[in-house]
């Protein structure tokens, strides 16, 4: 395996100096590169996310065309409830549609959680081939949906403002609620190591629902289980907790394992940092629709972001996945200032 | 005008000591209601919304149903957009849709300030008609959506998981952002002070999607508006503010003429009370979706709700809308164990 030639990323996440921050974007593969909408008109969304080939070139594709210093796999985080035995749709611009709900203890016990990362093989061969084809150029990122967010899915069946469908489960029958969550942990365990294995030089947990649960009710349904990955996964790779809309939950998150916490942009970096005193590193937390803003605007609030967390323990990201309408130029102007502050 | 037999909302935002918190709930008129839902049949939106017989009667659903301690008046934070010229189209279950956007200068400028609260008369004909039919029983809020919010509306034309169209219409031309935001402004003071005369007893200001704005954006966008609306109208009748999401603005309110801030249920009550010190009463902040839970559980946690929050500067609340699911016995448990605290 080839030396990294750009390890800025590990070496944020460890705490060590680096003479900038690392930039990356959550969703960088995909949605409004030119490039990768061409492959979208031919093959299929699973059909992208099952072909090792497809799932490397569209991760490659931010890396060549944006300039990020990490490559993050092209996937979904539904492989989890699929590998696990559900039905998952997915219609191009309507989200997921799960048809068959988890809704009582049979139907949690006929969710499969033994050789789930077997049956996601096709995410480690695209892993192995990327790893390959990136040649140490940058780290590249595993995920997985978190424990929380994967049970908002399996249970409300799609998207949802509310999820209340979901609530409605943990706060009624909190029983079957804990011992879903256990199994999908379980399972999600398996996978990140499997991923680390095959290749991610590090992993990130997306709790993209978490802050649809009250700081009581998260550190009931959320938090143990963001806690068990990391504890898991992070004796084999570093490990990313984001933990969307739960500022509440940073000042507890900062004492686990985990090495980062992804933040939105409703927290200010000097609260963040106060929040979790020195003891992670923080990424985040530019507000996608800025970079709808002009060019110049958005060099400006970069430059202040950076400001506010400082270049050590930080690494520049957005505070949500990028927009579908977001101009390539813009994308790589955020990047570009991340990569020349303090120049 | 009869005197109010029950004023203990009006104490509570005025600072009085009072023996429990008054209690009602945001969209405690419609939805979750089987006599509503019985009107819904029969008319369309708007005809409920603009005939003061039928909102006078759908007010006062809650306050003979539910037992909440004020009304709040049935009708639609879009009566202002619409009385400013615009479409507004409400179709049942769906969100609204404006059809025809505001996207330029002349835009801004065709929309109609003048007379807007004699455009509205039949809210204030509704106001006078519920306020005599209460008899004094509890007070009667009057209410109105925030600049940003009703910007958001403007500009994106229906709902939205990001607001990114109005976001970017903000982001690049702030200019005419700040304009419109200043119409909005300007005609929703005439309109809630008209409120006032017509029978409103105090006046609740939504901003549902302020939590979309980072904090530094929040102070560009939302807060001054909000500001002045809360200056303009609080000498004629208390002023409670709801910035959604907002938690981080807390602070900054604290110190304005609002007479109160409503909270979502993402920030636990000691928090919001040292962020706000004794400056301001707090209101909220259930989870709605908690409703759904088994009545021993909502009893519990609304007592310790109200144990974070205590008695006085307090108004118990959900932390957004009842949902439309939610069984009329849940909201009476609700509504019980706050009557019913400490006794």
């Amino acid at each position: 395996m080839s030396v990294l030639k750009n390890d800025l990323l590990l070496k944020a996440l460890k705490g060590e100096a680096v003479s900038r921050p690392p930039v990356w974007m959550m969703r960088q593969a995909g949605r409004y590169l030119p490039d990768y909408i061409k492959l979208r008109q031919k093959y299929d969304f699973f059909t992208r996310v099952e072909t090792p080939e497809l799932a490397c070139e569209i991760t490659l594709q931010p890396v060549d065309q944006v300039g990020v210093d990490a490559a993050i796999l092209f996937s979904d985080i539904l492989v989890i409830p699929q590998a696990m035995g559900m039905e998952v749709l997915m219609e191009e611009g309507k989200g997921p549609l799960l048809p068959k709900v988890v809704a009582t203890d049979a139907d949690i016990d006929a969710l499969i959680t033994s050789d789930t990362e077997q049956r996601l093989d096709y995410v480690m061969k695209a892993l192995t081939l990327t790893k390959q084809e990136l040649n140490g150029r940058v780290p590249l990122i595993g995920f997985a949906g978190a424990p929380w967010t994967l049970l908002c899915y399996m249970v409300e069946g799609k998207g949802s403002k509310t999820f209340d469908k979901a609530k409605q489960f943990c706060f009624t029958q909190p029983e079957l609620a804990h011992k879903l969550l256990q199994k999908i942990t379980d399972v999600t365990i398996k996978y990140l190591k499997a991923q680390a294995a095959a290749g991610a030089d590090l992993v990130q947990v997306f709790d993209s629902w978490s802050g649809m649960l009250s700081p009581a009710d998260f550190k009931i349904f959320a938090q143990p289980y963001l806690v068990q990955i990391a504890d898991a996964v992070s004796t084999e790779v570093p490990v990313i907790l984001f933990p969307k809309g739960s500022w509440y939950a940073l000042e507890d998150l900062s004492h686990t394992s985990a090495a980062g916490l992804g933040l939105d942009w409703s927290v200010r970096p000097e609260l963040a940092r106060q929040l979790t005193g020195g003891r992670v590193t923080l990424q985040g937390n530019f507000d996608p629709s800025k970079l709808l803003a002009p060019i110049p605007q958005i060099r400006k609030e970069v430059k202040e972001m950076i400001d506010g967390f400082g270049i050590n323990r930080y690494v520049a990201n957005l505070g949500h996945g990028i927009l579908p309408n977001v101009p390539v130029d813009h994308a790589r102007a955020f990047v570009d200032a991340v990569k020349e502050y303090g120049s």
